[in-house]
């Protein structure tokens, strides 16, 4: 069994990226990639996010920033915000922090990203690309993007192959589902409705299961057959006496039992979460490049 | 066992929408439901679906046209038809029929059509609002929507069954089995890269397959379980000596067989097919009663 290193994956790409920016800066010195975050409210998860993010853009050269905007701003004020950003040239990506307040509607602010600087990859035509069979999306959402340079990273084929996964989420689920089936794998989506015993069945049987519903221990390894290769997308937090805080952050998978059976597994922490901050800055800096062609 | 019997259930359906459109002219003269089909070049099967869909369109009171474009019509004059159609309140169903000939893409034509008029439900637009979770599409392309509605009509439960669909194109398996997934559903989908003896896995534990791959016998009794629904999409022809024509159409789904397990079956022809035309005259009738309101 080997642990997929997500941390060393993501800090081998973004220094990769981080090369890659300097040259272009070297040969065009007008050459200057720049993310703008919009953040609305004062959420203590979204800050960490932002500053992770702001963080990982200062590291590779990118021009990370952040507007903040008050808990009530108006859907108004704040499509007017994404309208200036989507006209300005100098912007090459824009991130809506989600989740927005209720009074928000997510979807129609999500869809008000102009597409070429949608590097979330959330607006309803980026996704309509992912799902058409030759289609090609401007950017594939960060998370599966980041599970498919993973499993790419670490060879493990998937024509041919059955695979599970589980949850269907507009961000997670839906999309990489589809990366896979693209990629020609037998892709069962599992959720909620399905029976344990439906989901025993799907499980023994994949070559790559990936979890993705947000609950801990949801597989475990009775569940799994000899020589899996498990992705857990999981983020769950359980109590644990042991720790100052009284918790512990896990992933979806009972990682002790899987293990034992898994050929290649990712952590929690430690698997898919870097990657996803990768793919942040990847997708940026192919914006940009994208708009320096233009 | 029970032959679901397409034809019949189409025709009800279609004499309800007569009946619909009869009462809404009754009460507003001006409603004039009205359906633009275009058809580039002289496909003889692509003359014979039109045919088809005019004639039901005459049949339940739709004003259905066809306008024939020559088969080497620029892409421009083509986008510039479908731009005046768009325009033109008095149609609320615009109907480019497919294939094009090789030197128009299909994908950008698609597309050109206004949302609230595409009632095939093949624009990018309506594709993502099936593929999320909570967005309603516009239109439901009408072969999903036909088999969806089979299924309701035959009172077949999705919720936490297990589904297998065969072929992943984005007509007919891709808009399908996300349909089933929202339903409930845990579903695979298998294709071309999925091997016999996988096949074999999964359909022997579906409640219910849909197979649209395009391939006679390609679903045999052996595959399957006692008890499950099948649904047939394929049409294909096979050589029949006792025929005139020398051929006889059938589906994927080799029915001698199938029909001794399967609990509900449907018959190529009159399954499916009949389905798929009144789909096109309900999104119509959809699209007229919207531009009403509006």
């Amino acid at each position: 069994m080997s642990i997929i290193d997500g941390r060393a994956i993501s800090s081998e790409l973004r220094a990769s990226i981080a090369a890659e920016i300097k040259e272009l800066k070297a040969q065009d010195l007008s050459f200057a990639p720049r993310l703008v975050i919009i953040q609305v409210g004062d959420r203590p998860d979204s800050s960490t996010y932002v500053k992770m993010k702001l963080k990982s853009c200062q590291e590779v050269g990118i021009d990370g920033s952040l507007q903040k905007l008050p808990d009530d701003v108006s859907e108004a004020d704040l499509l007017a915000r994404i309208s200036e950003l989507n006209e300005d040239a100098s912007v090459h990506g824009i991130l809506v922090q989600l989740p927005l307040p209720a009074h928000l509607d997510e979807e129609r602010i999500t869809n008000a990203v102009k597409q070429e600087k949608d590097i979330d990859g959330f607006s309803e035509l980026n996704l309509a690309a992912i799902f058409k069979k030759n289609a090609a999306a401007k950017f594939i959402p960060c998370t599966p993007k980041g599970i498919m340079y993973l499993l790419k990273h670490e060879q493990v084929e998937i024509t041919g192959k059955n695979v599970v996964v589980c949850g269907r989420s507009d961000i997670v689920g839906g999309p990489l589902s589809k990366l896979l089936e693209k990629a020609g794998g037998t892709v069962t989506v599992v959720h909620s409705k399905t029976s344990p015993e439906q989901l025993k069945f799907y499980c023994s049987n994949a070559d790559i299961i990936v979890s993705a519903v947000g609950r801990a221990n949801f597989i475990t390894g009775d569940l799994v057959k000899q020589g899996c290769v498990i992705i857990d997308v999981g983020t769950n937090y359980v109590p644990d006496a042991t720790r100052k805080s009284g918790q512990r952050m896990c992933g979806d998978v009972d990682f002790a039992s899987c293990k034992e059976k898994a050929s290649k597994i990712t952590p929690v922490p430690g698997g898919v979460g870097p990657m996803t901050v990768a793919m942040v800055l990847d997708n940026l800096l192919e914006s940009a490049k994208r708009s320096k062609k233009a």
